[in-house]
């Protein structure tokens, strides 16, 4: 039994304020991790505001948590006190149903999330179920792996669920915190990546990430020549998009893969899906053992978010930032 | 050179009219076919009204033909006159691009259809390329097999790529022309299957050709009972649907593919996309190595199409009936 200092919302889309919550009795397969970092991800902002209809008030958010190992249940055989760790936004599932044994435990229908009906990151401590908190290898920095934890292996899971490879044309849609790390992941997969992004800006920097092409998403002459020309497109942005052109840029047998969750349905016309094979498909985080492996190739091929750390206490600010795509390209808190 | 009779659509939504026209060379890999049977299939339908934009007039529709070889090339080495024969959508392609070489001539982007651009098979004679001519194993009877080599192989092909199997449940959209093959052919993969119609009277025929479950399409509670329960669908419909509802009837992992061609675009929410790993995709026919793999298993288990003859000389009264949906399940003309 101790006190949990957070900072949480109170009402939808209401600033964070200082709670405290009682975490209870430590369930022997759960860890307690002292937070040293935790990434602002787009789906804490959603959360806040309760776009989604699943927020319930009040709530600490936060779930691309970096920490050390503060305490172990009765259970727990592979965690040590003190060890360096990372959360994502899942924080245990049923561990009995087809999709637990599988390995597939995402797709758990009794999921939990680290921040979804509980209290997340943005804290001084959070508990999970020990089979989702992962050692964090050692050459990656605790701010820079922050973002892996969701983002990350939201944007690695499906490049490998896809066969990514290296004949691969890979089209990343959006250069915001979960685009960047896509183009890295991408080029990592051996693959020729072009980026899409409504900001020419940002080429010199998504150049610099490893694309091979940039293309300004509002430049409809650029997007013609991209016509029929990826294998894989995946969207990581939380708007609205010309879905018709996505689909166009696909070659025959390609695949578009939303993880950015737009606010209207998505409509496109039949005939370029039947006469092209070509496929719409979205994605949701990834497993644990997923999670693991990505991590390792982060370690092992130097892919890491790109940051601005903010103290927890300038969470309020941090999270404005966010809001208006100011941050690049994601924001940690610290503790 | 010879005269070819057939009859031809010499503008949009026309009736058929009788028509010759002047077959030219026997082009050295071509084959001439002395056609018995060619099966009514809506896409002929589609192109007399010059639905999809492509039709130039005049034009003789069919591109469900069996018959026998009447002339080879100069170059035909595998084919024999007398030998009865079967040809599809798909009467040549390029043979040289990405497509061709893969075995999958069905996605060549000069892919030459039966009675697209040229005369198909309401005629007495048709010449195509040999590669997309087949040999019809001698068990299926010319009248049932016909349909199977444009609308079979449109069902078939989507099961095999997407790996169809004993532990599948597939879901079946539209018991017609295509529903009717596709029902068969997922029993022939072991799958469990659940019709899907909007006429309830079609439910005992559903069963009988092997369906296990039956759900009308416009019961809001049936279709409640079958969400989140089918690993593929396929839509053989060509008219709009609730496809919110067919995405909801998936599981996790699960796949709608669209065979029917729906007059206006797709549209779904992205929610159940990304957090099921759900997919949306086509298909267009099958390749030559599909068609005929999709002929030996037809043979292998029984799987034919439910037809009714007419003589080729009523083939605008058949068109008109099958335009009502009053044919179960496929037309078919004979010479």
């Amino acid at each position: 039994m101790s006190l949990i200092k957070g900072l949480a919302a109170h009402a939808a889309g209401a600033e964070l304020l200082p709670f405290r919550y009682e975490s209870g009795e430590l369930g022997a397969r759960e860890v307690e991790i002292a937070i040293t970092h935790c990434g602002i991800c787009h789906s804490d902002l959603h959360l806040i505001s309760n776009d989604w209809g699943m927020s319930q008030y009040p709530f600490i958010p936060g779930h691309e948590i970096v920490g050390t190992i503060g305490a172990v249940g009765a259970e727990v055989k592979t965690l040590k006190i003190g060890q360096r760790v990372g959360l994502g936004w899942q924080s245990n599932s049923c561990g009995e149903c087809e999709w637990c044994s599988k390995g597939m435990e995402n797709l758990c229908p009794d999921a939990e999330c680290t921040c979804v009906h509980r209290h997340g990151g943005y804290a001084d401590r959070v508990r999970a179920n020990a089979r989702f908190v992962f050692p964090i290898p050692e050459s990656l920095e605790s701010k820079n792996v922050a973002p892996l934890l969701c983002g990350g292996v939201t944007v690695y899971n499906p490049m490998r669920m896809h066969n990514v490879n290296p004949s691969s044309r890979v089209g990343i849609v959006g250069i915001g915190g979960l685009g960047h790390m896509a183009i890295q992941f991408a080029r990592v997969f051996g693959a020729e990546v072009t980026a899409f992004s409504t900001s020419p800006d940002k080429e010199a920097e998504a150049r610099a990430l490893g694309a091979h092409r940039f293309v300004n998403s509002r430049d409809s002459k650029g997007l013609r020549e991209v016509a029929n020309s990826l294998d894989f497109i995946l969207s990581t942005v939380s708007a609205d998009q010309d879905w018709g052109v996505c689909v166009q840029a696909l070659r025959p047998n390609g695949t578009l893969c939303i993880v950015g969750v737009p606010p209207s349905p998505i409509s496109v016309q039949p005939f370029p899906l039947i006469m092209g094979v070509r496929s719409i498909t979205g994605s949701p985080i990834g497993s644990p053992t997923r999670i693991r492996e990505m991590l390792d190739v982060a370690a092992r091929h130097g892919v890491k978010a790109h940051v601005e750390c903010f103290p927890m206490e300038k969470a309020n600010a941090a999270i404005e930032l966010a809001k208006k795509n100011k941050v690049r390209y994601r924001a940690v808190l610290t503790n």
